[in-house]
């Protein structure tokens, strides 16, 4: 999987009655929750329709990476696992957004707190290949989130995928989330 | 001016017969011209509607900092101008696509590329206050373009201006530019 090197793939979750993916529960982290829905539907592409009773659209965009490092990439390459396995029946989608004080931060400061004080990447790899994930951007497409993170991993998976919620969670970064709804989905 | 705290701004920039901006001249760089103008509209936010005749339109979202370290930023904002001052009555378009290559780099080798090796924020910020500029990001967002910067000095800084322009264009970071028009402009 090498998610970088590609162009960057708009990619829509609408909460509705129709999709591959059955919500067993929401948690409003921080902030407000969104409405409920049945499933979870999923677009790929700049020529998205979306279904006609989605109770909420969610729009982000796969980009070039951000902090990462090539020593930092290097280990995730080797040790990261592609969307869509056989075994992968749950999912996660968590949306986040982060203060006006985090935006303007130059970017080394932003790699400070990111990595060297909360060890975002180090984290993740605590995690792999059992957690895979898509990490999609919306600030810059005028967005009410500023990143929409996707999951998979398979049930036996999830008490290690809430572990590392929960060591991300209690780091430095999380201080300028401001909004974090944490919805949790399994194959319909 | 600090551009770099507030929401990202979608700015569209057509090729029309109206608009406030004359077209001086077109320079194909490198790749492919864009079709011939006799103005340049800008329009901003995300409601924008183009003028009907528009020959081409260029989408970009101004955004927060990519490579500027806490130094640099402190270095620009103490020197940099914002737009419409009524001085700068000319002005430059350049559109702007750097190569896949580029973009699967990881941050750090974009970084080295881009300030370490080919030093773009020192190049312009000998050229501070008088070439004011803001940059706008359209890869995430589907573009043609990967970047637009826009520009805006006195008549009789257009000679340093072109100055700051032959000295990024001779720097490593150019060998990824895969696209490149300069575009100039006056006020109508």
């Amino acid at each position: 999987m090498t998610p970088y090197a590609t162009p960057p793939l708009l990619v829509a979750f609408c909460g509705s009655d129709h999709g591959p993916w059955r919500m067993t529960g929401m948690h409003a982290v921080r902030g407000e929750p969104l409405p409920p829905a049945e499933r979870v539907w999923i677009g790929e592409g700049r020529e998205i329709v979306a279904p006609a009773d989605s109770r909420w659209t969610l729009r982000g965009t796969t980009s070039h990476i951000r902090y990462t490092n090539g020593d930092e990439l290097g280990a995730l390459q080797r040790r990261q696992a592609g969307l869509g396995r056989p075994q992968a029946r749950r999912a996660a989608l968590i949306p986040i957004s982060k203060s006006a004080e985090w935006w303007a931060m130059p970017q080394d400061a932003r790699r400070q707190v990111f990595e060297e004080t909360s060890q975002h990447i180090a984290i993740g790899l605590d995690y792999l290949p059992a957690v895979a994930r898509r990490l999609h951007h919306g600030r810059d497409l005028g967005e009410t989130f500023d990143f929409l993170t996707w999951f998979e991993f398979a049930a036996e998976d999830e008490p290690a995928f809430d572990a590392m919620l929960e060591r991300l969670r209690a780091t430095r970064e999380w201080d300028y989330v401001t909004r974090e709804c944490d919805i949790r989905l399994e194959r319909a």
